[in-house]
């Protein structure tokens, strides 16, 4: 019997899944393994690979069997329905965005990322802004093609290609929740902590004796290191596909929990893609709901169990065994405090889980003002130390601290940073929902015992792939719509817990 | 100006390139980094990258283009040419193997492989038996429609694809030189050697001291760290491509020299992909020219540089400083004693380089009369038995000793094991013509400076790329055509030098 055309487009689309998934070992290898010399060959194998997804996706075949699935759509199952959608979706922001566009945007792209690296070594924006205009005008043109073939609004058509299905207004809404409280709350949180410092933590310990700690929560955790590998790199990050995940961290024997917390976070999203529906993990409706969805399975692991003092009450014994440590800074409460210690500052990726939605809502602004023109990208610096003054005041000591101290936007990634604050958000209203049910959680984590947890969230989040929307995901595991409530309440329990 | 039907072609070739060293990462990776979970899925991203190159190769555009470059060859230069003549050979052995075919003999071969090794370790050819004999009905129809489209014999066309322009009746006529002298060699040089038995070297060695070294002698060759790695897996072997080139070996405490000449032998093959013509490393005329001339890059330094006296008095002081050792077992004469020692065996990758191209011939005879059905798959243990018998005196002690000991018959590999044995051959007349114009090598080799060495190679053979056909490079390197007798008067030197 021949194939029906359902049929054929999972075959289609099983041969992208193979090309992403190489794509992505070759992103790990270029991070992890790759000499240094090698960054201009393996340029040109991700180019080839990732145009040929785009010839794929573009190809009149896959839209002529998409009609012809769609005319028959009747004698599918739900799943298929879901997939055949979301098939819909990639196949409609692929044909939006011309070849000629990606391609320039490539070019644009991978010139503003060396002349950022630059401009931030030497902290001066001026050598940056020609780049960045250009990449900004061609992110225009991107969001103007998405806006009109997607019926978006052309910021909304770029935050869906990062968390899909989540709108700029509503993001909007979520952040007003959060900003009419939290200038008081982190005020608040640093008054009281300021009462108690926590004792410092010194000494060294090296790379091997934080990676076997790692290595033993990660197994704990549930991470099959038959599937899936822990290497180091400048920055952590997560790759692979649902049969062969590649976890990164960075351990530095000055910070001994900056390793493990980093591979609490990736771990995260690791278990979230091993999860994965695995009936349907070679096609669109098996992989994960975005980048929001994603950054909610990495902060819930990182913040709401790492940064907790369960989850210390397991782990101190095994500093004891992996470190060799002791003394009163190594006891659980001095631990807690150190890790959840709230310090207003300019740099984003060092802020406490407190202070950094602030750092998100301000790059939210700034990007929609630069996309719509309101903001040209000359007055970009002025406009971010203002914004920073006023959300957290303090101003940044130079651009390398201020507007050049991320890499996104050169990368043409406008739309991506709200998925972070959104993680946070998701994160917290699962974690109510989750202790609601789980009533011995924080007795579970303390005996190390993490499978009824990762348990809820593979049967509530990773188990049902794509196959729902980000919103009809997260009201099915929690009851009801994603609002910043629950954050709220999560963040004053555990940083005003010491008022009286 | 519109691209010219060469240059669309050259694109074209491009794109095969980066989907090939895509692979070949992944092949690496697949050996050195994955988690043992990971085969299946990192088997799917190879079969679709393989069958994406099938598809471009045998694409009408491909060979319309290819029809057109050739009506306007006249504009074309030389390395043009030579480039096109390329193309049309991938693409017509590409064309003749359709892909219902491909697909067959994949599976047949990922099942023998697997079926191999349970036998092997069972040491019971009966378990292998049936899935051989499907391999090699495969293999036969893969021979006779390659025959039909190239205009060879079905066995050299099968020859041609790993060591292009060699025939089988001139690989016969070179073996047979060889056999009328070489078991008389290997008599001699063992009973000469049994007067001086070298002292035997006990003791171990650490991996990381033996890859300290090991590196110390890559970087003294001449291999470029920035543009390549070493790394550790079952079997040695050089992946990737000219800009990113992998190479591994594998070190065992006891045996402090396995590791080191397993990496001079890849690294051979290293330098000659990283010696590559660079403006044409992205097409096929600037690829290697087959596997019997990266053999003799592998050899020419395993054999012919590394284990010899020049080379081992570079050595001696590395060993001092690298592995801390000290005796009379180190001096430089018992080290080559033990390098080059020559005893009977029934296992080929353990011999040595005397009685090595016996097993060749061994199995260059079998897999003749296997393909062309005068040996029935069922017979081959015992013809295997008595060949080794008559050849080298010995009978392997089981199976697993004898026809099941090489993997390359479960792959399909019919038409490979020449290569090795004309790799030593081609390695051999390389070397007498380099010494006749490198007047000083071996004081160079003693003082560890490979330059003049490394470049006669890269001017005569790496940089030729597959611009000539393998006879043109070793005639024009040597100044004449490719024969045994530089190899039989190596070999009676080097191992019959104490016969008075």
């Amino acid at each position: 019997m021949a194939a029906s055309p359902y049929q054929q487009l999972e075959q289609e689309f099983r041969r992208l899944h193979a090309f992403r998934g190489a794509a992505s070992l070759l992103r790990w290898d270029a991070a992890v393994m790759m000499p240094r010399g090698s960054a201009s060959v393996r340029g040109e194998q991700l180019a080839a690979l990732e145009s040929e997804c785009h010839v794929l996706l573009t190809s009149p075949k896959v839209s002529r069997l998409i009609e012809r699935a769609q005319a028959s759509a009747g004698q599918l199952e739900d799943w298929q329905l879901a997939n055949l959608r979301e098939m819909r979706r990639e196949r409609d922001r692929a044909i939006a965005t011309p070849v000629s566009l990606v391609t320039r945007l490539a070019r644009a792209t991978s010139i503003a990322e060396v002349r950022w690296l630059e401009a931030k070594q030497e902290a001066n924006f001026a050598l940056f802004a020609p780049h960045l205009e250009e990449v900004v005008a061609l992110t225009r043109d991107k969001a103007q093609v998405l806006s009109q073939a997607l019926g978006l609004e052309p910021y909304d058509a770029l935050i869906d290609g990062f968390s899909p299905g989540f709108l700029s207004a509503e993001i909007d809404q979520l952040f007003r929740a959060v900003s009419t409280r939290l200038p008081g709350l982190i005020r608040d949180a640093i008054e009281l902590q300021s009462g108690r410092p926590p004792l410092s933590i010194a000494g060294k310990v090296s790379g091997s004796k934080q990676r076997s700690l790692a290595i033993e929560v990660m197994r704990a955790l549930g991470f099959p290191f038959d599937r899936g590998r822990l290497d180091e790199s400048d920055h952590p990050f997560t790759e692979g596909v649902s049969g062969d995940v590649r976890v990164t961290t960075r351990f530095v024997p000055q910070e001994p929990f900056t390793g493990l917390m980093g591979v609490l976070h990736e771990t995260g999203q690791a278990l979230y893609d091993l999860g994965l529906p695995e009936a349907w993990r070679d096609q669109p409706v098996g992989s994960d709901r975005g980048m929001a969805l994603e950054e909610s399975q990495s902060l819930l692991l990182e913040m709401f169990v790492g940064r907790s003092r369960p989850f210390l009450a397991y782990l101190r014994p095994l500093l004891e065994r992996h470190y060799g440590v002791a003394g009163a800074e190594w006891e659980i409460e001095n631990l807690y405090r150190t890790l959840v210690h709230v310090r207003r500052g300019a740099i984003r990726v060092d802020a406490d889980e407190l202070t950094y939605p602030v750092h998100i809502m301000l790059r939210f602004e700034l990007e929609k003002h630069i996309l719509d023109g309101t903001l040209p990208v000359r007055d970009l610096p002025g406009a971010w130390s203002d914004g920073l003054e006023a959300r957290l005041g303090l101003r940044p000591a130079n651009d390398a601290e201020g507007c050049l101290q991320d890499v996104h936007w050169a990368l043409g990634n406008f739309g991506y940073f709200p998925s972070y604050a959104l993680g946070g958000f998701i994160a917290a209203q699962l974690y109510e929902a989750m202790r609601s049910e789980l009533h011995d959680l924080d007795a579970e984590i303390a005996a190390g015992r993490f499978g009824g947890l990762i348990g809820w969230l593979r049967e509530n989040v990773h188990s049902v792939g794509a196959s729902l929307s980000s919103q009809e995901l997260i009201k099915n595991a929690t009851g009801r719509t994603l609002t910043a409530a629950p954050w709220l309440r999560y963040a004053e329990a555990k940083y005003l817990e010491d008022r009286g």
